[in-house]
């Protein structure tokens, strides 16, 4: 009985732990990737373990989120996380390179090794036969440090891959395909593994497509085998000695089953404003659009840009919409350029923007009130465009630009003319030395921290009760860009917290931070399924917990978030049905009492209502998950551990 | 005696008055221009007047400013303007085509011709023979009403060229010579007049850059005569017919005379926080910088991105060095894209940013916290870059790349190579297939408002009396930029005047807002020298008009600020010295009797203080101007007229 390659990434890695799904298992961590709207928290978190050095074989910081320098913020932001990397050995990537999973996919990944990023998608690497992950940024300041990752055991899901994919069809219609039968949560403690006879027809990049989205079925991690189109992919690059072939055994088993025929797939769309809400193209045909968005890490290939070239070759976006073009990385710009298709979408009326994350984040490109936006972006969550009540659609490149063209939405395959062929180009402009790379010999760096760099404030330990207000029921699939938004005006206060916590909720309740500071003391949070989904931004944990939030109970919880809550000591708990989440209303008051000990010895807790009725939620967290939380946090777990130096 | 070429211009659309220096004239405009961030306001305007179409030979409508969509905002109001161009025939020129003055010359500028523009650079046409001025927004939309604009006839400054730059001297150090000489308001009530042998030597694009930033000396506009570089110009552009030859006549005299000698002229640079404050390179060399910025209004020629490019070319801009790359037109970035020197660019490590106004109007790209940043832009008045107590100054092209790639302020002659050679292509791609063109026969179009497209206030007339607090002093060569700040957050809010009225002069007392608002009743704001330079927005005119202020007193005033004033209000009166202003304090209370009368029947006004002082003002107004302000502003006043159909 053969292993899958999942389980074979995971046994080269695992530190300890059993390979049963549910179980916890601590694995080693090769590489580091952080973001700088992530980025530096992780960095003022390292700086707090005193260490002198990362301990991972390699760590890259890119700079790509808070590209919209309104004031110093971004900019400060920037000149610190520069200074951390030169500090600690790191390597650095300036504004302009691109989207860090670009960047790294081209850079430095590597087929085999371990990837832990504090940015969800960063399970796009398993495109390249990584086990790749997401995770809050506290874990990823503690991969640095050499420590190992805390994970339960996932599922893994094979999915038989075969066929081809047919014209005007492509990768972002696989992956949409998937969210079709498996929503927003259908992928919550499972790591889908993709091999079969279909592959041989997706490039590495189509399958980045696939891999980055697959965080949005809740997926621990998506993986490929590192086969003749990763070695083509590392070739291009200049690097192909990077390559190790990563492959299942024969006869690979899993923990179950599925498959996907290529040649059977439409051009798919999902609806506002989940990426689950997917249909086909046709379905939603003919509704007039205002803006078509290409570009992201959900897109980043130079195919998603070509393709998109040679379809508006000759034609011209009507006025009245916006084609916004957004490069991923330096070397896409340079090749498009290059080629002459940047000049064919200037001349058809296109947009283009820096290079970078920008409007997937809400940095800018917001649509206009009450139109539809069809964008090739990973999320649609409500609002993250910057635009309340938005009407985002999620698509492919070819769908986009057919529906620019038409000033509706099109189904590509209803164009005039043959699908545009495409090849790789041999070789690709060599990024890395864009980057600033770790410098062999240590020196003395001083970190360089603007007034708006603020420390990550200290949390106590958990007391043995709580007590306090439901500050907030929430819906289900609350996701991370409602807990605490992105965008041009939050984004830059990511490293002052005090400051950020003002935007806590406001998303779902502008009056959230006036009641908490009103109430000043310890307060509760409810919701229904999948809370917290989405991005894996730490602070839509850190600050509930600023202002006073203790715990969370919800119908279910999204991986990366609840981890988060755990590390920054809020007590993460379910309930054990809707009903009882229903029995709950926003202003009632909880006690809970001999709180450590109920946690530590089984899985249920108590919760009393102010009306003096008791109700049993549960917690599914791991002996360590428990210590953790007790303590307050991560941090002051860690600093009574040696981390040596 | 013959006659310089700017009364040539003048005379040509002379409707009434007389060409007496200090006279006020009336003049036809031929051609208007309005950007998204003050057109929103004179399409309002426009509307008020309910005429069916525009009366102008051309106007167009550009989108440049606002184009980092945080939210609905920016994008409503682009449809906004769209389809009141579509309503009115005016030309539309959508996001991602470029800055208003850079497409205006390339598709428009026709020598001979009248431009008035809602934007302080519009002078920039100057340099095609045009007689090309900044204005409020509601003259403009009385000049697209057919209305003649109301001028002081100005003196005319003969400027004798001779000579030839220098290597690695360019068009910016010779306006930044001027500004050395003049000062920011040594060409107030003046017209610049270029003319001599050594204009054969500037390109027509070089002399838009004189002409851009002759607004920066208080000019009223800047005229050159249009020649054979100005129909190379035009051929470039694929509009030789549109070629009309303009010169001054033959032994023309001028109000004053200056000269400049090309090869005299070193690199020049403006420190903070003044395009006056000049010295030349060399004097500043060695100081460390963050940034070099390219682009804006004030650098939009290829050659002035195409140079940088060859001088980067096989090099690296330092990591910790921000190479800001912002294309002034899609034909630009197009021609950039084809000869390769966006690549050169990319590849030294410019960031290239979206085509537009950006950084030069607060829109991104501010500099970190106490770091020095080098801007071919025209203004570094203070915060104006978004980061407060920024470090900005003013250089050309040359300077700003040779200062990136060694990380300090560097005479660009210190390069260690040849000054790389430029010639203009034949041809550039023709971009007015990209505008919307009016339609020849009228639709019927519905204006399409968004949410934040909020009416103009109601004015009252002028009382018999005015009492009430001086709720602020401010300094000497205040700009509009401190009276009402652009920006990210705030220039969204140019269609909405309760909004956009809290940040009334937050750059200088972030307290006057709700002061005004508390006192909800009359008050005065007084002031030095110069006061309301720099930008054309009548919001730093309308926004304190609606916290009540009724007057502004100055030891002097800018001409397009001054006449914002009495648009829509605002008493514009002037000290008879710097020592009265010196007798009066924030907080002091100011009464006006029977001021109407006084403003009509000669030019002194009595102030009382709160102290029973009394004070002899002044004003400068036309009788034009004196009914204007009565009336409670333009608007009010062209009510009563009968503009036609």
């Amino acid at each position: 009985m053969g292993k899958n390659l999942a389980h074979k990434l995971i046994e080269q890695h695992l530190v300890s732990g059993t390979m049963q799904p549910g179980e916890e298992i601590l694995l080693k961590i090769d590489q580091t990737l952080t973001q700088d709207a992530t980025g530096t928290m992780v960095m003022l978190e390292f700086e707090a373990l005193g260490l002198p050095k990362v301990k991972t074989e390699l760590s890259a910081q890119y700079v790509d989120h808070n590209l919209i320098q309104a004031d110093f913020k971004n900019a400060d932001d920037h000149l610190f996380l520069r200074s951390a990397c030169r500090k600690w050995g790191l390597w650095f990537s300036r504004p302009g390179n691109g989207i860090s999973h670009a960047v790294h996919m081209a850079c430095f990944g590597i087929p085999g090794k371990t990837l832990l990023g504090s940015d969800s998608h960063t399970c796009a690497a398993g495109s390249l036969g990584m086990l790749a992950m997401g995770a809050g940024g506290l874990q990823v300041a503690l991969a640095m440090a050499g420590l190992p990752f805390s994970l339960t055991m996932p599922e893994v899901i094979g999915v038989e891959v075969t066929g081809k994919l047919s014209p005007w069809v492509s990768a972002k219609d696989v992956i949409l395909e998937m969210l079709r039968r498996y929503d927003v949560k259908g992928g919550v403690n499972k790591i889908f593994e993709y091999y079969g006879p279909g592959l041989d027809n997706l490039s590495a990049m189509d399958r980045h497509v696939i891999a980055n989205m697959g965080q949005e079925m809740g997926a621990t991690a998506s993986v490929f085998p590192a086969d003749d189109k990763v070695r083509e992919f590392l070739q291009q690059q200049g690097r192909a000695r990077d390559f190790v072939a990563q492959h299942a055994d024969d006869g690979a088993t899993y923990d179950a089953q599925d498959s996907i025929d290529l040649s059977q797939i439409e051009p798919m769309i999902a609806c506002p404003s989940s990426p689950g809400n997917v249909v086909r193209v046709r379905e939603v045909a003919g509704k007039p659009i205002y803006q078509s968005y290409i570009g992201s890490s959900a897109n980043p290939g130079l195919r998603d840009f070509v393709i998109p070239a040679r379809m508006v070759e000759g034609r011209e976006v009507p006025q009245e919409i916006s084609l916004d073009i957004n490069p991923s990385s330096r070397q896409l710009l340079e090749a498009l350029s290059s080629s002459g298709d940047l000049n064919r979408l200037l001349q058809a009326g296109a947009r283009l923007h820096q290079t970078g994350c920008n409007g997937c984040i809400g940095m800018g490109q917001a649509p206009a009130s009450g139109r539809i936006s069809l964008r090739t972006v990973p999320r649609n969550f409500p609002g993250r465009s910057g635009t309340k009540e938005d009407q985002v659609y999620l698509c492919s490149p070819e769908t986009a630009t057919a529906s620019a063209l038409f000033g509706k939405i099109t189904d590509p395959r209803d164009m005039d003319m043959d699908y545009p062929a495409f090849s790789e180009p041999e070789t690709l402009q060599d990024m890395r030395p864009m980057l600033l790379a770790p410098q062999e010999i240590p020196v003395a760096v001083e970190l360089e921290k603007g007034p708006n760099i603020q420390p990550l404030p200290e949390f106590e330990a958990l007391p043995e009760a709580l007590s306090g207000p439901i500050l907030l029921k929430a819906g289900d699939n609350v996701s991370t860009d409602e807990i605490l938004p992105a965008g041009t005006d939050i984004l830059p206060l990511r490293s002052n917290i005090p400051a950020i916590s003002h935007y806590t909720f406001c998303r779902i309740d502008d009056t959230f931070y006036q009641r908490a500071k009103q109430l000043d003391g310890d307060s509760f949070v409810i919701g229904g399924e999948n809370y917290g989904q989405g991005s894996s931004r730490e602070h839509a944990a850190i600050a509930p917990r600023y202002l006073g939030v203790r715990a969370v109970i919800a119908v279910s919880m999204a991986r990366i978030h609840r981890r988060n809550l755990i590390n920054f000591g809020i007590v993460p708990l379910l309930f054990r049905s809707a009903d009882d989440l229903a029995q709950l209303e926003q202003g009632d008051t909880l006690s809970l009492t001999d709180l450590p000990n109920q946690l530590k010895n089984g899985r249920a807790v108590t919760v009393t209502t102010g009306a003096g009725k008791t109700l049993e939620v549960t917690h599914n967290m791991s002996a360590e998950e428990v210590a953790t939380v007790i303590a307050g946090g991560l941090i002051n777990k860690v600093r009574e551990q040696d981390l040596g130096d």
